[in-house]
């Protein structure tokens, strides 16, 4: 079954660049894209698919083992599982399981290569499934189907009852599907003999966003936000979040950011308890290359994170780029791209949610 | 010198709708636009200018004459201007007037169509201006060079002194330019005898912002909001702005949204003053369509108004639909898209200004 | 029955005044005062009893017929009602009312003094009814007993369900209460004659807030506020409240205040769609005198009201004067100061009411 | 010249409880004090004066040597620095220090006890040096009187030209005071054995705030909150930060909240980022006693700053109680209380701090 490359990635079209060029005649035009046009259609029915499952909740273990086997049994398809699973001694116990253990593929993170292996993504948990997801992918990413388990999450639309009838409908094609963008993190470390720039190993693709803090220390020092290579302003505070839209109803909400709808190109910046009142958030076009260093005359050092994960120290003289990475997450809807994040809206944050008041007379 | 159409009028692209067309083999692809890529280029020379002057402020009159003669005699360009300009009378004083004064070409707004006659617009004075010439335009713009007197305005990038140079600049072409998304904004009023909606003949399309609010009366209606046809949520509070990015640093940043840069292609909605703590401002695609009603239940009526002007009762059964239009303004930069945005948000609202303080020991 | 003066009307102590007295010693001492320490306690048992009921509001009917009849025939006590309320054809229609209508002593607002003729009130219906009750007595005002019908409200905590067990224990006396502190708001019209300031008969009581906005006009004036007689600032938005700790979960709420606790001795200044970034509310001790009027150079005038009522011009020339009042509202509470007013929040605000969220691992 | 106590260390009235203890009478009466009552007096000159400085701060020796002259020479009085002044060699490198070296009293922090030895503070640097001021004394404060050098701080309202005059001013009485409440945290420990709480060593006076975070830790625990014994609120977010009317301008305003001036009776509670958009800050009494603990069921610990200093965990069953307490900051003015803080709103935070703009015409 191996297969040259996987049906839906994306391919993508290189017309990003940090510097400026002149596009012909692109000056008036303006193309305004309905976001109801993005929606998925199959060429040729996948045949492999990639299943995971939220880790250390008993609850999950069930919805499972339902879908795997009637992905091996009714789908004929090929499903892959992390390595790890098949270990598990709980899952053993579930009713079934052993019957489809042997048809399942194990993989492991880090290990085993999974680009253009996978068709279809189906997630079964929460919104940290999807995070997951992301970051097996750090290029193109085939489509995801999202099951929460419990109640709506940002990133899982699907509710589990009737499974079979909501994958066979997407199965069958035509489904509304949100291209959701990530940002492509590097960070350029210092080289300590000669001072200058160096490529580090770090690059990231995150969904939600990196964050820039103060770590364990007391203080944040002063942090320089360059754009497009232009200085721009300098954070006193907690630290500093760049997000996706996606990310805009995660940390940066809490920060107090506008939330953004996850088809809009665009990169939010919003600072963490800033010193100065009037650093309110902003949001820049998707195009745009993000620079972030240490001041050089502060006297710490700050802390940058990608989706929660990987916590590191960026020391003086180190920086880290930010663009947004032509790779995207595509998310297959429950329902379209407008309702599912409203609904997602009003249950994971209760946006403008209240009792009517009847005026006083 | 009749021409048959505008040089750089944009040539729209139509691929704007509000409900869902598939765009074959769309879904996985990403464009990502570098807002540096959109540049002026002249393909003739262009011929024919307006030229916009603030009213009512003595300060823009002596700048006036100089640019219109220098226009006029160096450029060998047809300047129009404003038919009350030629009876001013304060004008009139201004040496050196006279002379230039027949050789202006006076225009009357409502009255004189300047569709494919202008090929360049030049406004001197505040935000204002260019307020009024994206009024003026109901359809393609041509490209606006705007000229501050005092400090830096929002719309208004270009200092007056050295004028020459700038404009010689510009008009040899390669200028940066932002294309500022506007929003077409359809009054569909109730007709009393049917019952059902008739076209209205309000149609405008607004550079800033849209506002529903309480006008006169101490308490609003509820509003009903929709998007794409869904009611997404009801408003209670003072009102709602519905406002390009371009308006995210007018009415809507005082109501607490997050600043937009003009590039992104977006609809920001924000409510103004919510009774519900939870309302936080969101951006949505540019390629939704918004209706806003007042609710069947709701006691009192709205009011709209567009840019600040043409204020209007907004009464049980009629509806405002808004879209992004395919007619932006195009907004010529003095240094470059990123950096004059940021200059102005510097200048005008202080944006993260503060004094570095001392940490303590 | 006439009485000398109402058994529980505060008696103020006149310890307040905008200038600088030096307190002899004071400056050292301080005195935290724990707010369960204000509690209700009846010299004499209360013999008269105004009940302010709901206006147009039909299920009001019923639980005011119940409870006048049973304030008449168990408690003994001369109940207070407006003259209007005996003409209401529907509650004539309620059994058992014709009965009591007769022992009812009726006043007309406007007209009849209640000053020192009531004990005790009792309000049946919204937020209204107590803002109502609160303007009947400008200077000392009676307990309040506020019973809500449907949901709580943020000035009526009691239910109406076993409304005479509930008013029982507060007629035995010793029910907790908490002292809404009023604002004193004079305006000061400019005599046209003299150009100088003459004593209006506008001298206010508001419990939740006095309102400065522009009115039916498209633009503010700037306003100028002043405090002890400093200039502190000027205003340019749409407009600016000046409220009690009670009014801070109201109209300042929405323009994003924080909330105070109706103990806390202070004035809220909150400005509404501030144009500067950084014009974050501020909060002032109670013993402030504020001074609001339109600039001088301004080109339009102001609006003034008072709890949403009594809406004026305020002309150049014109100031507003607001003070606290030494005569709190005292509001009785149905648990206490503290559980009732996060009750409310919860309730009315949805204060931090969340789903729980599991982390993502 | 040991004294038997300090002049004007206040001389607290106990009226103070975190149970509710009915105050006969009480219920009706309302004390509105007027800040600008709130003056120094001396019933005796002043003799003992505690001079602080900034540390590590070049700038600052200059000014501290002519102080420290002009105070032993001219006003004869005695003069306490910390111990570790007196071995400083950039200070024995200023001309004329060696001459009052000798007069100096020097003491040591956490070894020398300045309680009621003390009549009158100077703190000379910047707000750091008032804080570490009120660490030293942790029952009643000598008033302060605290030069900024450089910019005007929160905290250090004077400026240092003319020191000579200002201070002979003060010296002779009858200057405005800002009596500046602080918080009494206790920290108790859950005894590992026993699992009863028992009091731990643990016990600080804040100025600013006490923050409770998430610390090096990427996840908040849920935080519980309560108010005189009752549960209000669990905190999902980075952390909360209970602070003085004096910190609300400090950490809690760049998390959101409004600004309280300092002679508010107040304690602000402001969430870091709440998970929950509808978490808006809340100022409760000064009466009032919080409680925090790490709820029973959250899986990480808490970590504790007492006006950033002192960190540690709050692990479960470990309990931190805040009250107000009665010892306040006397804190002299250099105008009074109102300018003070307004200037130093206007300096520190550009508080509503604009360019004026013509509004369009």
């Amino acid at each position: 079954w191996p297969r040259t490359r996987s049906l839906n990635a994306p391919s993508p079209i290189q017309q990003f660049g940090p510097c400026g060029r002149i596009m012909k005649n692109s000056a008036m035009v303006m193309t305004i894209q309905d976001p109801a046009s993005q929606r998925l259609t199959w060429y040729k029915p996948p045949l492999t698919v990639l299943v995971i499952k939220k880790i250390r909740d008993d609850s999950v273990l069930s919805p499972f083992v339902q879908l795997v086997k009637w992905l091996i049994t009714e789908k004929r398809m090929v499903v892959f599982v992390e390595h790890s699973v098949l270990d598990d001694p709980l899952l053993s116990n579930q009713p079934g399981f052993n019957m489809t253990r042997d048809k399942l593929m194990p993989f492991r993170e880090g290990k085993d290569d999974l680009t253009d292996k996978i068709d279809f993504i189906v997630c079964l948990g929460g919104d940290g499934t999807l995070l997951y997801a992301s970051s097996l992918f750090q290029q193109s990413v085939p489509p995801v189907m999202a099951f929460h388990l419990g109640s709506l999450g940002f990133l899982t639309p699907f509710e589990f009852v009737n499974f079979e009838e909501q994958m066979i409908n997407v199965l069958e094609g035509n489904a509304a599907l949100t291209l959701r963008s990530r940002l492509r993190c590097i960070i350029l470390r210092k080289d300590e003999a000669t001072g200058k720039p160096t490529k580090a190993p770090t690059s990231l693709l995150v969904l939600n966003e990196v964050v820039i803090d103060r770590g364990p220390s007391p203080y944040l020092s002063n942090i320089d936000l360059y754009l497009d290579g232009k200085h721009i302003t300098s954070v006193q505070g907690d630290g500093l979040i760049v997000s996706t839209p996606t990310g805009s109803t995660a940390y940066a909400v809490a920060a107090g950011a506008s939330m953004i709808h996850p088809s809009v190109p665009a990169i939010m910046v919003t600072p963490i308890c800033p010193h100065s009142l009037s650093f309110r958030p902003i949001v820049v076009p998707a195009g745009v290359e993000l620079k972030i260093s240490v001041s050089p005359e502060s006297r710490n050092t700050a802390w940058v994170s990608f989706d929660g994960r990987s916590r590191q120290e960026l020391k003086h003289g180190d920086s880290l780029r930010v663009t947004t990475s032509i790779y995207p997450v595509p998310s297959i809807c429950a329902q379209d791209q407008i309702t599912d994040w409203f609904d997602s809206l009003a249950e994971c944050l209760h946006w403008n949610v209240r009792k009517k008041q009847r005026h006083l007379d």
